[in-house]
């Protein structure tokens, strides 16, 4: 092992590694259809092929970069392979990375206006766009009550609008907090993201005083379950506080109904959150819009480039309506963070928008993504997703022995074959083991489904028919 | 302005972008001298040279790369600056910067072991080697009831902490939870960071239940007084839950008496956690392990490669004793993330020990430094960034115009002229404007302080001699 005694990365060193790194990437990028999608690594095999001990002695950069390739690369499950059709993608592109390695590159902390003015600037100009872009509500604006700011994922967003929501409420710092606490609500369905559970339990809501609400045939949530709901709850003494409307569930990508779920959270005054974390990125599509119809009605609302907006993780743009009442519940001012343009209230200090101190630059890779693509190549990737799956709906409906899941929404299907859940299951194992594709799976109404989801940016209808054929053909194999 | 119709940006240009990418980075690190240390512009300045509505169409890389030179680069606070000596650094390295790029290349995402095996593991084992490296108990390491995990940051690891004795002490998903937690008391000084209070906030502990202990002379939090209030606690009916010690507080880098207060933790069965944000680090070396003395008597742990490890943010390193009572107060399962290896137990889902579900390959960039430099090569920074301030201090008290605050702790110098505050205040407003230099302030008993903390990289004895010398120079101008 080549040994590095100099402590140091000089300049043209990085130059000369920093090439390296670029052209591995270049080329992994040019084989990844090759590497099996899912990791075919068993828990331990990784770390078996690690040194016990840290080293040393420095090691040279190429014997690094050696082990990536011969270690960690059978560890990786591929999310940016064109074949990859799990969860949610998490789908990045050429301008993003190289936005990212700039933030890296400049190191600087946003968590003041002036630790890094760029930082936050760019930041609200970038979340400006973006309102633009889904033709938001002017309150959503950085010019009006609210604004936006990047957050690391829609779980971080929803905890932030929560305790927004909690703060109107109650007043956190005062005495008889738990008295008002033990009293307040969140409304959320069964087809919720899992995360505003998660959230509800940081923030101290407990399991008791979330109500599950019921979901129609198309699991998008019941309104009319939601107020007659919230009714009972003010009857009987409690303090409705929160709802979530998502639109895109995990699941099946159901959209809830945002105009009525808004009409009954305003003329409450129950704050009302919707995570589009997915599905929001399609709005940036005058036709599809429509998926956040009553989104005037919301006093928050967050949706991840880092999901299908070709933007490495993490990237959540969060918006609130009343920005101060956001920053009312997150704020905390010590001394050795006093400044001028802070005291004069002149700037954003985002440290105030979020539940950690510190933040990345990470507007810039949103820049980056929303300049080389413009409006119109965003447009065209969402578009292209969108049409791949109707196509491929079209070829999975044409085989009797599979069921779909109607309706099919934007880029998700869920499918399944007529067999038992259990048959569905070894399907979908055996698919992923071939390492040709990896899916993932959902329950619902007791149905085990196999979730295939359209999102990786390289994804094109010869990989989704590929894909088609080795569903079918597998099938045949297990049942024969 | 050339557009960019392809939406596409290819595996060829991805490598012709990448390079200039990298040599923009090397040329700004050859040149970052020459910038400003702190950004010089007004607020507002950065976003009125933006368009106001987003592109329709793509751009070319090279103007989004020029608009970086023009724009970006004068709004940018040199966190990377030999010169940057304000706050807590938050250093990095070219090891870290392309450990960075490859992990926004492979944009994988780590919520369970399945969804990207190596980014689990390596996080595990990096964890380890470093438990290693600051010599911590068995309880800590991956392979015993406790180990590490990467956070964004020291407030999210404080708030998981919090989190987990809140859950020891109460049930959060019970009925009866608000009952008791109204009685539940949090323990921590006037010098702990402000993240720990807003972890308080966040997890519903309101401000009547947070006890402020007293320092000592050196900024150290009276254990006498901490044993004292935790006992009244008691015969009132409060139930103390939590304590956070600080290694290095962020005013003056006071360190809190761990092993007196580990000792009135255990006997109370209290959480202990131990924020070692910056200092942490230090323990590296065998002559600054005292510093986590007591560390066997703490429940969690957490330190900042992202501040003084030359690794960027976000990378902080938790450490929880015992995993279960972390899993437990942070798990959701939702069908759709169910998979084999989680229902055995047979490996380590990280979404379950933080806030977010969704996570980075964080452990590359961290995996990176530690072999690039060795054990060896972070000693060698860490002891010359602690020499240079300990030959600055000498240089500041042979000037009787100035006062420094004792004991000067590793890295950070706190000093005043012996002036008035206002005249300190001035002072420090004029050294930052120069734009040679950027420091911050604090104010302890009443006096305001300037704060110079020694920890970018590549700052060098010649550096603060600089710095010094200017500091003379501007009190002499303004004296005069």
């Amino acid at each position: 092992m080549k040994e590095n005694n100099n402590y140091h990365m000089d300049v043209e060193a990085f130059r000369k590694y920093g090439k390296q790194v670029i052209d591995w990437l270049a080329d992994y990028y040019d084989n990844i259809e090759k590497y099996p999608v899912l990791s075919q690594v068993v828990p331990g095999e990784i770390r078996n092929s690690l040194p016990d001990h840290p080293p040393a002695e420095g090691e040279s950069f190429d014997d690094i970069l050696k082990d990536v390739s011969d270690i960690i690369l059978n560890g990786i499950t591929h999310w940016q392979s064109p074949n990859f059709y799990a969860y949610f993608p998490a789908n990045t592109s050429g301008p993003s990375i190289l936005g990212e390695l700039l933030s890296a590159g400049f190191g600087v902390q946003g968590m003041l206006w002036s630790t890094s003015p760029a930082c936050t600037e760019l930041e609200t100009h970038v979340m400006d766009w973006l309102a633009e872009a889904l033709q938001l509500p002017e309150k959503f604006y950085s010019n009006s009550t609210g604004g936006g700011v990047i957050e690391d994922s829609a779980s971080s967003a929803a905890l932030c609008a929560l305790l927004a929501a909690r703060e109107r409420v109650t007043n956190t710092r005062s005495a008889d907090f738990h008295k008002k606490m033990e009293k307040c609500t969140v409304y959320i369905s069964s087809q919720t993201h899992s995360s505003l559970k998660k959230a509800c339990i940081i923030a101290g809501i407990s399991d008791d005083n979330i109500r599950y609400i019921s979901v129609d045939k198309n699991y998008s949530m019941n309104s009319e379950e939601l107020s007659s709901k919230i009714g009972q709850d003010r009857h009987d003494g409690f303090i409705p506080m929160f709802v979530c409307a998502t639109v895109g569930t995990t699941s099946s990508l159901a959209v809830d109904p945002v105009l009525e779920i808004g009409d009954i959270c305003c003329a409450e005054k129950i704050w009302l959150h919707i995570d589009a974390a997915m599905a929001g990125t399609a709005a940036v599509c005058p036709e599809y819009r429509y998926l956040l119809d009553g989104i005037e009605l919301a006093d928050s609302f967050s949706f991840n480039p880092h999901k299908w907006m070709f933007t490495n993780f993490d990237c959540n743009c969060f918006y609130a309506a009343d920005k101060n009442e956001l920053i009312k519940a997150l704020t905390v001012n010590p001394e050795y963070l006093k400044n001028k343009y802070s005291d004069a209230s002149e700037v954003i200090d985002y440290r105030d928008w979020q539940v950690s101190l510190g933040r990345r630059f990470r507007s810039l890779k949103l820049w980056f993504v929303i300049r080389y693509y413009g409006l119109k190549g965003i447009r065209h990737h969402i578009r292209k997703h969108i049409e791949i799956t109707q196509q491929l709906t079209a070829l999975i409906k044409k085989n009797t022995d599979f069921q779909v899941l109607s309706p099919v929404s934007l880029n998700l299907i869920c499918f399944r074959h007529r067999k038992s859940n259990d048959f569905n299951k070894k399907l979908l194992d055996e698919l992923n083991k071939s390492g040709k594709i990896f899916m993932s799976h959902t329950v619902l109404d007791g149905k085990y489904y196999i979730r295939l989801c359209v999102g990786q940016t390289n994804t094109e209808m010869s990989h989704v028919a590929n894909a088609w054929n080795l569903i079918e053909e597998t099938a045949e194999s297990l049942e024969s």
